[in-house]
């Protein structure tokens, strides 16, 4: 059983948290899309936190994990605080598959996506 | 002449803030882009600002300014500070097209970009 579980920062303001949950939401209802199910966790200042949001994954039963920093720059975060975490949680449940993909930011797939935005906006 | 202008948040971390220019750089390299200059401003922390970022673009004679405001959710940054200056900027430039995307995160392109990143580290 194969669970993605995207990592946004987290924002003091819950309208955000939302937003983020409910973009996982719309992740999970894409046409045949993989995973079984695509879910959240929060860096700071939001629940479920990534130790958290992993032991609910393994708990469902889930035995593979893809991990999405959805970070749009290699900061901090991303480059110690997301990778120790994870590093911590593999050493307890070291018959888990987890594995985190790059940072949102880092994707090839990025600069098309920021042009399409930015021409439907120029064009209307 | 049409320029984008890609608003981040800017880091402390030199190395976040050369990301988004590169990221920049690959957009105003995409293939048939329509834009004659695709340029960055940070929020704060990193320099061009807004609206040094804006004045510079209109001395380079830009007369049509499409904004994208490079955030994944709808903090104060975005709903309150970037609308802010740019409504300050339009008010000293009454002749120019100035006009901003939603912000990024907000893109229906987004949950397929993140399915595509997701499942490119899940099968490999």
């Amino acid at each position: 059983m194969k669970s993605l579980l995207i990592i946004a920062h987290g924002s003091r303001r819950q309208a955000s948290n939302d937003e983020i949950r409910e973009l996982a939401d719309r992740v999970r209802q894409q046409p045949g899309q993989p995973f079984s199910d695509v879910s959240v966790a929060f860096l700071e200042l939001a629940s479920p936190g990534i130790d958290e949001a992993l032991t609910c994954c393994v708990e469902r039963g889930f035995t593979d994990i893809t991990v999405l920093p959805y970070f749009l720059a290699a900061g901090r975060h991303v480059v110690e605080d997301i990778p120790a975490q994870l590093q911590q949680f593999q050493a307890r449940h070291p018959q888990l598959t987890l594995q985190a993909t790059e940072h949102f930011g880092a994707s090839a797939l990025l600069p098309p996506t920021i042009l399409n935005v930015a021409t439907a906006a120029s064009e209307s």
